[in-house]
């Protein structure tokens, strides 16, 4: 437990009926009594009640009006003791209300540190911790889905249940380094660690294989729009948040810079690269043009180039579409309308890319959306968008440590086969479950969780 | 009691450790049960207890983790049975929380629906309802200082303390109309309705008298920065957020275009007129010049001329410098950096605005915003920026309200002097009472009242 008291906003900041001060620490309790005054006498407050009264000033005026609740430790968000102030949801209500608790002791909360105390009180594990954040910048319902699962531990239990296999064949091999005269324990430690580590080996590959789609399902797909100038770049873009302001348009006060950079297509995140580029001037493009598309292009999960179909196939596109590689690519034949037939452009093509998806769209009568989302849908996702219902892996960081995992398992297999000894093959064992243990935060370092913290919202 | 069933997002939308969601009206509770799922099942939950579980969705899918309290009528912010339900403090988990309510039984409340109701069901007079909606906008510790006293009654209580003196003569007016036959029940009527006329008159005055201080230590100062091109408006106005955010710094996440259009000089809001005029590019700005600088003259109630210390004064300024006209006027001479003294342009000023303040300042070397802002403070507040700790009338609205029932009981003092039969004056007496009314809204029509909440935000 932490000998400070911490405070924040834990609200977004804003303008809405309600707004939350967070306060938690040994204080808490304390400085919520300080500054509140209850409408009627409360001699000892329940826990997790809310009270009706008014946020008090140093001078004893009426800040706000608030809902107070005192929660008692450990059944709390941190599990330490927290006091939840309700005010009205404005800047001053809320900034003279944390001023207040800074006054009286608190000091303020770093990005992430309620969660992050969530985790080192043990309450959470560092991937449920995780899931917090992610489940609050969460675009789609998919992504949304994901986060959730994994605050509720579905990631965690089973790479819980892999490290536990693997600990109990490393108490095995320990049994037997300290004991050598047993051959017969090293035999059966032979056995076991072979088995254990196939076993986990095999688990973790299948984990794995989730990665990549988890990984779009939650962040989106990095999507470039990349063309000529004048082929509707913009217009596709514009189109597209459309769609999914419609989306939208039920949640009030939905800002639309929130989603700019982020477009709903059918459920599935279109994550924009470089939207200042698809925005530019003609002039400005025309003279960063292919160089600024083969950056867009490098961080791509999706290209989607743009043609105009009543234009020529120029060396400009075929330049750039031989520059998008090996990504997932879709070509776009815009200003249908235009023409009577986008067949030219399109046979064209095909004799430069053969087997290239390619949506006939007319972006200005509204045409082809529904067809470009199935086309993303059938090659990113091979028709199948929904979340598989076992363990997902959702993030770059889970990625790559179960990828280490499984490199010291390979390697501990190889070292196997070659005889070697067992104690140089614990080394290994031992790595592979470090690398599984960063996962759940077991084995991370105060470093690497002070970052993942830092890269939350304040008051949280 | 509306028979229907409210339910909207009650937190700012954005990025946040918490968001709420309340549902207001006779479904609440069940749709409360339905969506929620209690983490230890929970046979009668308590009122106004916060209970820890999940948010389930149609197909018994957990949407999100949340903390749930039912809070029974009437001791709610409607005085319906309320819930309010607080998630994780993202668009997406807000959203699904507020479709499943919807999808229970719920509508999605209307701007300041919760309000009107706490309203309509008598919790809150009309005056009070406003200042909620002043305490969530208020950009200064002194306009949400005066909207909570606003809140807590102060303004109702002594409009209520006027209007219940004239009601009482107005019941002894009416007794001599019904009952004409007692000569002596009119002559009381007469000594009494003058006495008290002549009362409610002068503190209605003095009400009145608190209203331009009162509109702009709330609202703001409207402030126009004018001048010719290149004199260093926008530097001006840059410098003065600059200085605001060094204020506000302290409250993570504020955002710029919050604070753009109103500046915090020591306290006193400034609201910018015309902040795009200001940012034009020169070209603009000499096209436009004069004409548009009159448009941003004509909304001020404060105006900022300024001058470059190096340059002359020129016809161009002394026309916009008579423009300014009645205006409370402050003249600033920037760019003192770049003259030995500003003494030649002040020179010329002043023989041609004799008794204008004048205040050199040098905004790139950081100069001279203290003696901006006490010039500020001595020319629109005469030195004293306090607000009065009685009742001060903060809105238009009131204003004009008050201003009606002025005017109703100085045509009936000149009534009675002119010895008009008391059922004429009494028409008065009821103009004016009503008048009065319409503050606390008592008397206000369905149609003001809505118009009123309909600009409050969705979720209050």
């Amino acid at each position: 437990m932490h000998e400070d008291t911490i405070a924040a906003i834990a609200t977004p900041v804003g303008e809405g009926g309600i707004g939350i001060v967070r306060i938690s620490g040994p204080q808490a309790k304390d400085i919520g009594k300080e500054l509140f005054r209850f409408h009627r006498p409360v001699q000892n407050p329940q826990s997790h009640k809310l009270y009706y009264g008014h946020v008090i000033g140093e001078g004893g005026e009426v800040l706000d009006e608030a809902l107070l609740a005192f929660m008692h430790s450990p059944r709390t968000y941190t599990t330490e003791d927290v006091v939840e102030i309700n005010c009205h949801g404005g800047i001053m209500p809320l900034k003279k209300t944390l001023e207040r608790t800074l006054q009286l002791g608190a000091r303020l909360a770093e990005a992430g540190e309620f969660t992050q105390r969530a985790f080192l009180n043990g309450r959470i594990d560092l991937a449920q911790a995780e899931a917090v954040i992610q489940i609050i910048r969460a675009r789609t319902e998919t992504a949304m889905q994901l986060s959730v699962a994994q605050l509720q531990g579905r990631l965690s239990q089973k790479v819980g249940e892999i490290r536990q296999q693997l600990l109990s064949v490393l108490a095995h091999m320990e049994a037997s380094i300290d004991f050598p005269e047993h051959q017969d324990v090293e035999d059966v430690a032979f056995v076991q660690l072979r088995e254990a580590a196939e076993l986990a080996h095999k688990e973790i590959d299948l984990l794995l294989q989730t990665a990549d789609k988890g990984r779009i399902l939650r962040e989106g797909l990095r999507t470039a729009i990349v063309g000529r100038p004048n082929v509707g770049k913009s217009s596709l873009l514009n189109a597209l948040l459309k769609e999914q302001r419609a989306i939208v348009t039920d949640i009030p006060g939905t800002t639309r810079d929130v989603l700019e950079e982020s477009v709903n297509l059918g459920g599935i995140a279109l994550t924009m690269v470089d939207t200042a580029g698809i925005r530019e001037t003609t002039d400005t493009v025309e003279k960063m043009g292919v160089e600024r598309s083969r950056e867009a292009l490098g961080q791509a999960d999706l290209v989607l180039y743009v043609l105009d179909a009543s234009d020529d196939l120029t060396a400009e596109d075929i330049e750039l579409l031989q520059a998008a590689g090996e990504k997932p690519l879709i070509v776009i034949v815009n200003k249908t309308d235009l023409v009577s037939s986008p067949a030219d452009v399109t046979t064209k093509l095909h004799s430069e890319l053969a087997s290239v998806p390619v949506v006939p769209m007319s972006v200005v009568e509204n045409r082809g959306l529904q067809e470009l989302e199935e086309a993303i849908v059938s090659l990113v996702f091979q028709g199948d968008v929904k979340p598989s219902q076992s363990a997902m892996v959702t993030s770059a960081r889970h990625k790559d440590a179960l990828s280490r995992s499984l490199t010291f398992l390979q390697d501990m297999l190889s070292a196997l086969e070659s005889g070697f000894a067992i104690d140089l093959l614990a080394i290994d064992l031992h790595s592979a479950l470090d690398a599984l243990g960063e996962i759940t935060g077991e084995t991370v370092g105060a470093d690497l969780a002070d970052e993942i913290f830092s890269a939350f919202c304040i008051g949280k």
